[in-house]
């Protein structure tokens, strides 16, 4: 926990009140935390700074606000379109992702994700934020990223594409593309990364037909959080 | 578990035996697999190829291996030196970085390493040894990678820095370092990750003496396996 990160239930006038029991402890037991310590904090969607930490009970944490003026960091460019992955690859996937930056995520339906992950609890709202906040928490940023769930190819293909292309470059990472990531790109990039054995290359197929670009990472097969972290580092 | 990694002990002639639960479960479980089945396998330290399953019961397995000739993916041209990650972040990354094609990793002591960490079991030969095949069997690469452990900082800077720079780039990711990390560089490289909180000063300072270049990845803080990943990736 690199930043702590304040909802705005949570700060009122120039103090901030934490009452959740995962941040108290971590300030206690990691941070050894003492009255007087100083920490950085963001206002979630707002600017960050410095805040002083003033009482610390059981059940309740209070700081008292600085000037907070600082700039989260910029966003990547970046729409990511990620086959939904199992569980526990999603949530260490969005926390990834969400820390090196990425603010929009559509998780997507392909014909090699097993349908029973659609039913997950890794999926409830609730959840989906948590891995949103660890990863924002870690990086230091305040600007919670956007996930849209979208249970359908198809209906993805041909209702949200077509938008989504008008002003991002499309790319879509797959085994065996002639051309390799292109490195440090300018301008907006709409990337597709597929399920644990990709996509059905009727999938690749019309991709490629609605004006996206196919590239490969190399002969390795990665798991999908190594090979995403992997894309947006060599394409960023 | 994309390739079926063999060990020397497991093949005799054209034929490979597995005894190991983990494997046959996954096979059973993951692959649902039949007698007259094919698999992609490797024998450790060697080539790749297929392998036809020709019997399969609760405890053992056995293959008819084909001709064994396809290469193993190269490996990158990098020695990794690693301030020891806490024990868990410690075997995912043993797993992300053998998945990418590292096949030197130096874990080294600095001072914002836990001491304690040094007494985990997962530094246990065997449990590294696992880490690195599943990062084998991931990638489908053969050739495992040389783990050393170095619980003196000073003592490496002396007595092996020297010898490792001699044909290496030394490379210290820091973060406020004024270059940022070079992108798809050639030749071989020495690159050095901190711990949590980082190298302190003085080891920053003791490196860049020795003839190493600082350079940092932006303003995020990253955790290490998301950091090493994406530093190779923009590397190589």
């Amino acid at each position: 926990m690199n930043l702590i990160l304040l909802d705005p239930s949570e700060v009122k006038g120039a103090y901030a009140y934490l009452t959740d029991t995962r941040r108290i402890t971590h300030l206690r037991e990691v941070h050894r935390a003492c009255v007087g310590d100083y920490y950085t904090v963001g206002l979630q969607g707002g600017k960050m700074g410095k805040a002083q930490l003033t009482e610390l009970h059981e059940t309740q944490a209070t700081f008292t606000l600085e000037n907070l003026n600082e700039l989260p960091p910029p966003p990547l460019p970046v729409h990511l379109v990620l086959a939904l992955p199992r569980p526990r690859m999603l949530a260490r996937t969005l926390e990834h992702v969400t820390a090196l930056g990425v603010k929009n995520i559509t998780l997507l339906h392909s014909k090699r994700v097993e349908k029973s992950y659609w039913q997950s609890p890794e999926l409830r709202t609730e959840k989906i934020h948590h891995h949103l906040v660890l990863g924002l928490e870690q990086a230091r940023d305040t600007q919670l990223p956007n996930v849209a769930l979208c249970k359908g190819f198809r209906p993805f293909l041909e209702e949200q594409l077509p938008e989504l292309l008008k002003d991002r470059r499309g790319l879509v990472a797959h085994p065996g593309m002639p051309n390799a990531c292109p490195r440090n790109i300018d301008g907006n990039v709409l990337l597709f990364v597929g399920p644990e054995g990709g996509f059905i290359p009727w999938e690749v197929e019309k991709l490629l037909e609605a004006g996206c670009e196919g590239m490969h990472l190399g002969p390795r097969i990665l798991r999908v959080e190594t090979a995403v972290t992997a894309l947006l580092s060599r394409l960023f």
